[in-house]
Order: C-alpha cells, then sequence, then structure tokens
C-alpha cells in the first residue's frame, strides 16, 4: 500500500489533500508552533488555539493568561505575544494558555475541521521525537505550513522539507510538492546566510529586532515534546490519553 | 520602484497575486503552452483556448481545427490532442485552432478574467525570447503555473525558475515562491534524472509512452515566438497588433 507525506504549503491549498485519512503536522516556524513547543516543555498545562482575537479574552475570567499576535506584535491588553521566550517565563508552568496568532492557530483549526485524525505541532524545537513518532503511527502524513496569509514562506517550506527527508526512507509515495520542499531544504543548509537574507518573512522579523527570537526557532530539538490536539485543546502526548478520557467524560 | 517577479504554483493560488497589474506568462510545460509555441512558429492563424469540452465543436463548423485533451488522452471525435508534434503537421499552417485541456486553457482564462496586463504562453521552446521581451516590458510579472488540477508539478514550478533566474538581474523584488521556484531549478539542472523519475506527470506521460513528446518540450528555444492573447485568441506577437486593430474594429 502506498503511504504519503504531503506537504501542504498554505492553508489555501489544504483542500487538495486526504486530511480525514492522516495525521497532520501544523507547521509555522516564526514562530507559532516553535512557541507551543517551548510551552508544553515549559510546563504549560495545555494550550487552546483560538482563531479570532476577539474570542481570546473571555478565556482570562477561566484562568487563563492570554497570548495573542498578528502581523508578528503583541496584542494590546494580552499576557503575551508570540515569542518563544515569553512561553518559557516561570508563570507558564501549569498555566492554561488560550492563544492567537496570525497564521499558526488557523492552521491547526482548518486541519480539526477536516477531521485530521490527529493534529501535532511541528517545529525544529522537536524535529526528532515528531518525526520518529510519526514513523511509529504508520500513517499518510501531511505537513501543513501556515505560511503568511495564504502565501507561502521559505521558513516553513523548508521546514517541511527537513521533515519529509528524514520520513523518506519509511514512506514510499512522495508527490511533487514533497519533493520541492525537500529540494529547498537541502539547498538553504548548504547556503543558510543567502536564504535568511532572501526570506521576507525572515526580514520583517528582523527589522522588528527579533533576532535571537529567529535563531532559537531555528535550532533543533530544543524542546523534545510532541504537543497533541485533544479536543480544543493541545497537550504534551504523554498527558493526552488522560485529557482524551477527560473529554469523553465531559461529553457523556 | 519595485519591480516584482511573482511565481504562482497553482491556479488555486492566483487570487494572492497583482494579476491586473502584471504581465501574466501561462506555463503548462507539459505540454500544452509547448505546444502552443510549436502551433504558432508552424504557421498557425491563431488558437482559442477554450476551457470547456462541449465548447470546442461548434468551432468545426467556422473552418477551425479542433485539440482536446484531458488527462493526458486525446480527446475522441478531434482532429488532435496535445501532442506538440501534432502542432507541426503541414496541415496547421495557416489554419485556425480551438483548442482545450485539462490545465493549460483553464490557466490563461483565469489570468483574462482577473484583467492581466498581457497574457502570453511560456515555454522552453520559447523561454530566451519571451524573457528578453519580458525584460522590455518594465512592468511585474507573473509566471503562472497551470500544475496539475490545482497541485504543483515539479516541470511548471521548474520553468518558472529558470525564466525567474534569468529576470533576476532586471527586476528587483523576488518573493519566497519565486526564490524557492529558482532553488528548485537549479536543483533540477545539477540532478535531472533523478527529478525526472521523480516527477509525477513526467511519468503519467512516459506509461502513456509520450518519452519523446516529454524530450521535445524539455529542449529550450526551439519555437522563439510569442504567443500573446488578444481577445480569446492567441496570436504571434509579431501579428498581434494588427489582430487588436481587427479586434477594436469588431467592437465598434
Amino acid at each position: 500500500m502506498k503511504k504519503y507525506v504531503h506537504v501542504c504549503l498554505t492553508p489555501a491549498l489544504i483542500d487538495q489533500y486526504p486530511v480525514d485519512r492522516s495525521i497532520v503536522v501544523a507547521i509555522d516556524v516564526l514562530r507559532a508552533t516553535s512557541s507551543m513547543c517551548v510551552g508544553i516543555d515549559s510546563g504549560v498545562d495545555h494550550i487552546i488555539p483560538v482563531e479570532h482575537i476577539e474570542d481570546v479574552p473571555p478565556y482570562r475570567e477561566q484562568g487563563y493568561l492570554i497570548a495573542g499576535e498578528r502581523d508578528g506584535n503583541q496584542l494590546d491588553g494580552f499576557d503575551m505575544g508570540n515569542s518563544p521566550f515569553s512561553f518559557m517565563e516561570p508563570r507558564v508552568k501549569g498555566a492554561k494558555i488560550a492563544m492567537t496568532t496570525t497564521n499558526g492557530t488557523r492552521t491547526i483549526k482548518a486541519a480539526q475541521e477536516r477531521n485530521a485524525i490527529e493534529v501535532v505541532a511541528g517545529s525544529f524545537a522537536n524535529i526528532s521525537i515528531l518525526t520518529k513518532w510519526l514513523i511509529e503511527q504508520d500513517t499518510d502524513v501531511v505537513l501543513f505550513c501556515a505560511g503568511w496569509k495564504n502565501n507561502l514562506t521559505l521558513e516553513d517550506t523548508a521546514f517541511a522539507g527537513a521533515m519529509a527527508l528524514r520520513l523518506r526512507s519509511h514512506f514510499n509515495a512522495y508527490p511533487d510538492t514533497t519533493l520541492i520542499a525537500e529540494t529547498l531544504f537541502q539547498a538553504v543548509s548548504l547556503r543558510k546566510r543567502f536564504y535568511m537574507r532572501s526570506s521576507s518573512h525572515f526580514q520583517r522579523l528582523i527589522k522588528m529586532n527579533l533576532q535571537e527570537e529567529v535563531k532559537y526557532c531555528l535550532r533543533r530539538d530544543t524542546h523534545p515534546v510532541i504537543p497533541i490536539m485533544v479536543g480544543d485543546r493541545l497537550y504534551d502526548i504523554n498527558k493526552a490519553r488522560d485529557a482524551k478520557a477527560t473529554l469523553i467524560t465531559d461529553y457523556v
């Protein structure tokens, strides 16, 4: 049987992919899914990705920290933005976080609405543990790049390529898009500086003085956790089973 | 002022691009836009790209040859399919052709509906003359890949990359997608066989015994013409001015 690694380059293309028979890896390297890995690894109990800004503040009354970003900036009145560093502050340990971002949260929602088997958050911070887990699941994979407002981004595409290369020997069906992403990652690895200089989103963040954050997001295996969606919440996979049981009880 | 070379990887993404202030290059290397170049260079008077199959046969009564392809196959009852070789047969000289293909004709229509400044057909067969002309026009360019049923294809993306590389020194704004296409073309140039083996559409055509056609479509500058849309018709650019005058007269 053919086992696929698909790469979806932007949310605008997601309807081309067999999401409902795949595990979906949500990818927003700069910075949403990186920060999710940091948070989960730093002891956040769970994160609720929220699509619309106005739906976030009500969570505060339920004891949540609220995190919000649009166009790279932290939203006014929010406890935190999208920075990986704010997701490792002491106050996040044991906390619940409701989070909205320009692209990343939309991606998770889009995968869930299309009944993905599982939705997990991927980034350089958890690339090795996540790849290993995907190989064990023996299911089609969709590497789903958040991109930037329905456009492609260099860093998400290259990251999807990095994952695809690691999955290659365990899967047997590689559509053209997957090959294109792999090719990009190989080229980026060889000429890192040139590509970083050329990335529009990287440049956008540099202008905002976020070099250190960007560098941090590109380091590998700094936070070896698998954040996975259970209902509307993102948990560490080791907590997810308990969370699923609770979820079922909630609905009985 | 910033002058852009955009690459649109599939028709599903076209609404991201400023088509109405750009010249659009329609790209369907295997085989529609290659065959269009062959036809125009072989003396076809003009080609009418038609989106729906059922709209083609009525053109026969007006003296047109009719060309039709779906999923790689010539349509029953049509004079010709999508093969570049059929577009160089003696009977095409001076002929008018109405043509429908799986992806290529849709791309041209999509660009026209969005009020592109000009729509031209691009392929390896006319890459040098077309690139030179684009540089002279001093206008934003959208390299618009037909892909395969809203998905990306390796050969269209790589061809867009080849064009972008040639345009690079004359333009100054290169979004991430353009860079990704360029990277792919460079990689393909270095490892042609590997990528050809890996291309799904190439494999599809090989299975249909169309190796020679594919090879022909990948040769450069075999048909140095610029096919350009005037109204609903594709003309050689040298005929286009007269055609435009006629078109205006038609509407007066």
